[in-house]
């Protein structure tokens, strides 16, 4: 996944990185959006690939050149599609003085990242070569990585490309620390065999770190994370053990990071809580991106810098999506007057810096995956016993949100069984994106214009407890 | 000055910061080539200013408004010009509300640096508001410059834009520590009084640094220098101070650095005169500027790296000049195939670093200043007993180079006067060009197609004692 961050721009393609926690019918519904001419698979992830080609093969779809990548150490032999192409035998068939093509225009896609897959209209953002290369050089001077890092995979380079660290890293003279899972023991071991100087994750990813058994760390080891903040209880902890925590703000459609909280040296004498508070905000926008503001969406006025005041969150500049790919309606939504409409709900501070107050409505953030509540709407409606349903976030201990569903029985009388509910969802989306929480009421609150009241919702989910604590 | 950077792009004008070093025809020249409509002029600076004004009027060129900066504490009352402005009074007159021109297209010029103003055909180099952005980014990051330094300007700012520091303190937060003079006590009081982290200078402030009291440093200073590299024995003494020097290229037509000596951590294992060794290499391009290279310059194939072949080095990117303003002669020369030629010979090491081995022909370096020697050979010619003249670099002491010049008498039997010659140049010319040494020889050495063999004046020269040890 490295090598193709290079490779594939090299060659005057766009890389399409997917998300390896979905299942075989989003990989193919994204495979067919994104036109893929070349499908590179990791020997793991085969039976995952083989179900979606074959998925699109009983579509009738056009079914993409599959090449594996083996084990280099202990190959295992697994092969996919027709011509049973293996990576390292076609890179150490490669010419390499071939001559590369030039980028005729820096505005050309460089990337495609999809935030959701699963409904009639995937959302496919294209990213520039300008953008990402800008958004690259600001990435690291706002997060102030110096030459050399020893850097740690615990973020999936299938996230908006590592938040760009993919080409960061190179751009710094990185050593790429790999491992295939975010496993407390194989990230110790990693941080202390090769010296890790930075990483970047979930809090989840905190989470995992401190339940098992949380060792002191050598060296410190600087953390970028996001989605959302560490809370002040979970920040202490980690920063005990020896990572220090950056807070940034990123988006795909931003390709990465968008905002960081750049620190202030004097905040370093603060108590904890209220050191915690300042890291949680989002910050100020990273360097390579024009502007960062928070607005009325009305009148795309500024609201006043007096910690209070709500608006939406917009962005613009160079780094920010092209678009979204085959998309007109979901582009006609995403922009206002030249200003990308983030959906999230924020308050500036009197020294300027952005903190997010709501997040985007229809968005729940699980262990650092985006889920599309709309999406999984789209999924119970289809259930034979649901006449309505309505998805909002609702705390998990683990994964720091998790969708609690909302239904209405079609017959009221009859008993919607919510373990079948679920089991119904597992089967037809990622595993990650199955509600912890199936709550059947008499219907959902709407508002006089007959939109269901969210806000109503959250309410009650907040108090609830996820029956599916872990989901994978 | 510093306000200028800022103030001048967003008043969509064009900056030409003057050399305060220059004499007053050379700053005519450039006011009168750059066709300069406002000049800003500190309130040291107005018998320079006004002197220069002077030879412009009785020229019957047009004169540019003026505006003086007076002292804000201790206000001399000093004006120039025809309406007596003054900055501190436009400026408190100015409107707050007024609306910013947005920049048209980013490669529109931003600011307008000559590099040599006292030849019929001042070269006045013009560099785009991208290859500003790019640079500053890239400077930013080669150097390592994390949030919120304090920067102490040793360099004065009027030298490319301070190497674009201008705007990267900017862009990171800094305090900025101004002095008038880089006296050694103005140098350390600063240090100590403001916690200075970052300077940048030519090595020659070093050695004021060491000429006075030099104080051990209580918390280390970043230091990035150029144009020459330190020797072994100063980066020795500086280090034991406490200054940690960084080792960088730049140029003008570069808009800033184009190559930094990125030092890799293993190095720091290494014994003195092998760092030292390594530290004088000029390293590899920015990560802003697309490409340094080594080339032939007939063919333009790259030299091998192999520490010996010979080359010139070669430049391209977004960082690169426009080119030079109003003079296609110059240009012409300047570029070929799409690289930019610096004039400077090098090999490149088997890691990809670059080095120097022969500068440019024609420059001398004296005291951070770049000293045309075709600029001093066209006045030296200008004198009645000179038939011929050829200058080039000699050692110096304390400015690490100085002029030495060759000439030629017209007639054999005469004796030219040495002293006479140089107060000759010192009307004609900026103190710091002024020869440190003069020659009389019975005829140059020229080659078969009648070219001064500079490199045999040079191996003279090597050996000789500057007569004129302190210029300014």
């Amino acid at each position: 996944m490295y090598e193709m961050h290079f490779a594939v721009p090299m060659a005057a393609a766009v890389l399409n990185a997917i998300n390896t926690r979905l299942d075989a019918k989003a990989v193919a519904v994204i495979l067919r959006h994104a036109q893929a001419k070349v499908l590179f698979v990791d020997y793991e992830y085969v039976r995952l690939a083989h179900d979606a080609l074959q998925i699109m093969a009983d579509a009738g779809a056009p079914v993409p050149l599959v090449a594996v990548i083996d084990d280099i150490d202990r190959p295992t032999g697994v092969r996919l599609g027709l011509f049973k192409l293996e990576y390292e035998a076609l890179v150490s068939n490669g010419d390499p003085a071939a001559e590369l093509p030039l980028l005729a225009d820096e505005w050309d896609a460089v990337v495609l990242n999809y935030t959701s897959g699963t409904t009639s209209a995937p959302k496919g953002v294209v990213s520039s070569h300008r953008g990402a290369y800008l958004n690259t050089m600001g990435q690291l001077l706002s997060w102030g990585v110096g030459n050399e890092p020893v850097y740690l995979w615990t973020l999936p380079m299938f996230h908006c490309n590592g938040w760009t660290l993919t080409w960061g890293m190179a751009a710094r003279g990185a050593v790429n620390v790999c491992i295939r899972q975010n496993r407390a023991a194989d990230v110790y071991r990693a941080i202390s065999d090769y010296g890790v100087t930075h990483m970047c994750c979930a809090p989840v990813v905190f989470n995992i770190l401190l339940e098992g058994k949380a060792r002191r760390l050598t060296a410190p080891v600087h953390v970028l994370t996001g989605g959302a903040p560490p809370t002040a209880a979970l920040l202490d902890r980690v920063e005990r053990i020896g990572f220090k925590v950056t807070h940034s703000y990123r988006l795909t459609e931003a390709t990465g990071p968008a905002m960081a909280c750049e620190w202030r040296h004097q905040w370093d004498l603060l108590p904890l809580p209220e050191r915690s508070r300042l890291k949680a905000r989002q910050g100020v926008s990273v360097l390579s991106l024009a502007d960062a503001n928070v607005v009325d969406d009305n009148t795309m006025a500024s609201v006043p810098r007096d910690d209070k005041s709500l608006g939406e969150i917009v962005l613009r500049g160079s780094s920010i999506t092209k678009g979204y790919l085959d998309n007109p309606e979901a582009n006609k939504k995403a922009f206002k007057g030249g200003w990308f409409m983030t959906g999230d709900v924020g308050v500036v501070h009197p020294n300027g810096y952005i903190e997010i107050k709501d997040r985007s409505k229809d968005m729940i953030i699980s262990g650092g995956e985006n889920i599309c509540s709309k999406e999984l709407e789209e999924v119970l409606l289809q259930h034979p016993a649901v006449a309505d349903a309505a998805v909002v976030a609702m705390p998990h201990p683990h994964w720091g949100e998790t969708p609690c569903a909302f239904l209405v029985a079609k017959d009221k009388a009859a008993e919607v069984c919510k373990d079948e509910v679920i089991a119904f969802c597992r089967e037809r989306m990622s595993r990650f994106m199955v509600p912890g929480k199936v709550v059947v009421i008499d219907a959902l609150p709407r508002n006089a214009l007959g939109k269901v009241e969210k806000v109503k919702l959250r309410d009650v989910a907040r108090n609830l407890v996820p029956s599916v604590v872990s989901k994978l």
